[in-house]
């Protein structure tokens, strides 16, 4: 069975929790709290180097790292990416576009105010959310005329940005003033399958 | 004619303009100046809401943004991204990493250095030369038994990550620590058709 080395609260992680659901495929997951420096051990070092979740592994051994990486390769072959190779550019912009203008502000901030890490990092708060709130805006203005990210239809571009994007309320985001973005919460929520960030999916299993 | 939007000194500009390079497509760059602002003007924005290069523009009016979604699509069909599904996944995986674990601290020390910003950054400079130390690391564990970064031959991942490692000891990183890297380098300066970060490829012209 596949097997993903997990953090219930990482919009990473759910990405591959929501994805997995949707394609109904089974696996088990391990809870790896990384704020307790459990990716660096020796054990999961030995799994990815770069120390991070998720990680996603295959019966067979092999592993794959990146939740948008992840997030692509279970989708090929699938509804969840465009056979047009037009449809595909456009899709793997907007996850470059969540992993380097959007992931770095909006889920980083929200993990400051998970973690009691607001304080410390004051300093360098009023950029992170300026950036976050660009990234947004961005969005907003592509969402103002296209129903999803790519191709009219629902992609692996709508999951990864939808992972960090509807809990940016816990970051100190106010979505109110993106009223497409909002709607298109809505539309994601709406899918079929569709499983919330902390819902109980998945075989939880210990490790190692 | 394809258009480039880009600027000379950006390594994920240089990654279109060698991928272009080495497929044989003629195309226009336009030199866009980033530290004059000259992507926050409306005639840019109208272009990419997301302020940045590079962009690629086809000649029906389709425009591209993120350096790795475009060589994604420009590769797709060609010998620079591999058939096989699983060797398109590490590829992506290579590239997600680039551009959240090694592009952020990498590239961003080097435009410091090059700007004059060093100074003003100093109080961040040693958290960015860390998680830079750390991204050449891992780079280096994996070349200690690949020859390159997916499917044992050249592709789109060795062009993403070859563009700021190269330059990286312009940014203060020594890379006589990363021998494995050394190597890699200089494999994929010897593929065919390999340009430099600063030969003039390419049509300039002037915009807008």
């Amino acid at each position: 069975m596949l097997r993903l080395y997990d953090y219930l609260d990482s919009g990473n992680a759910y990405k591959i929790r929501l994805l997995l659901s949707q394609l109904g495929l089974p696996f088990e997951r391990v809870e790896v709290d990384i704020r307790q420096g459990t990716t660096r051990r020796p054990e999961f070092l030995a799994k990815n180097p770069n120390q991070r979740i998720p990680l996603l592994e295959w019966p067979d051994g092999r592993r794959l790292a990146e939740s948008n990486a992840i997030l692509f390769h279970l989708a090929e072959g699938t509804a969840f990416l465009p056979d047009d190779a037009w449809e595909r550019a456009e899709t793997m912009q907007w996850m470059f576009f969540e992993q380097y203008s959007h992931e770095p502000y909006i889920a980083v901030v929200r993990a400051w105010h998970h973690n009691g890490l607001v304080e410390e990092n004051s300093a360098a708060l009023p950029a992170k959310m300026e950036a976050g709130n660009h990234a947004l805006n961005v969005m907003e203005q592509h969402l103002k005329t296209c129903r999803f990210f790519a191709g009219d239809r629902y992609s692996i571009a709508d999951i990864a940005l939808y992972a960090y994007t509807h809990v940016a309320d816990e970051g100190g985001f106010d979505l109110a003033g993106y009223p497409a973005v909002g709607d298109w919460l809505e539309r994601v929520a709406g899918q079929p399958g569709h499983v919330r960030i902390a819902d109980p999916v998945g075989t939880l299993v210990s490790w190692p």
